[in-house]
């Protein structure tokens, strides 16, 4: 299992309950592709949305993120932390 | 106290090792801005880190990063966490 940072763009105005309802909608089928999405952070502002999973492959992430209906622009493993 | 999501490009073949001197050189010296530098993740392939940090302001990130020799390509806010 990997760690993967992944990138929303062009979700202006998110609030903190579709934030929520994002995250829960993942939760509910992430089990299926073995991937564990274990935390989110968003800027309204400019419409971004960050999230930090653990999955056997970017691949893996993304179908999940597809199914839930918010596809990532980017998916990053990454492997070092701090 | 707001959280901040930084990021940096360019960083290819990032070390665990160098990953590590360079949070602690932000570490070092972030409190004379109020800042708090939470956790960050590297993708050596593409060369993209991620910072985490709790601060008064993007510029106050930005002023640590830059002294400690990396500033960061783009600096978001992140009010919203799940």
């Amino acid at each position: 299992m990997t760690e993967f940072m992944d990138v929303h763009r062009g979700m202006k105005g998110i609030t903190g309950q579709q934030l929520q309802e994002a995250h829960k909608a993942d939760l509910a089928i992430e089990g299926e592709e073995r991937v564990h999405f274990k935390q989110a952070w968003a800027d309204p502002d400019t419409g971004t949305v960050y999230c930090l999973s653990e999955a056997p492959s970017a691949d893996a992430v993304q179908r999940i993120h597809e199914r839930t209906g918010h596809p990532a622009d980017e998916i990053h493993p990454v492997p070092l932390t701090v």
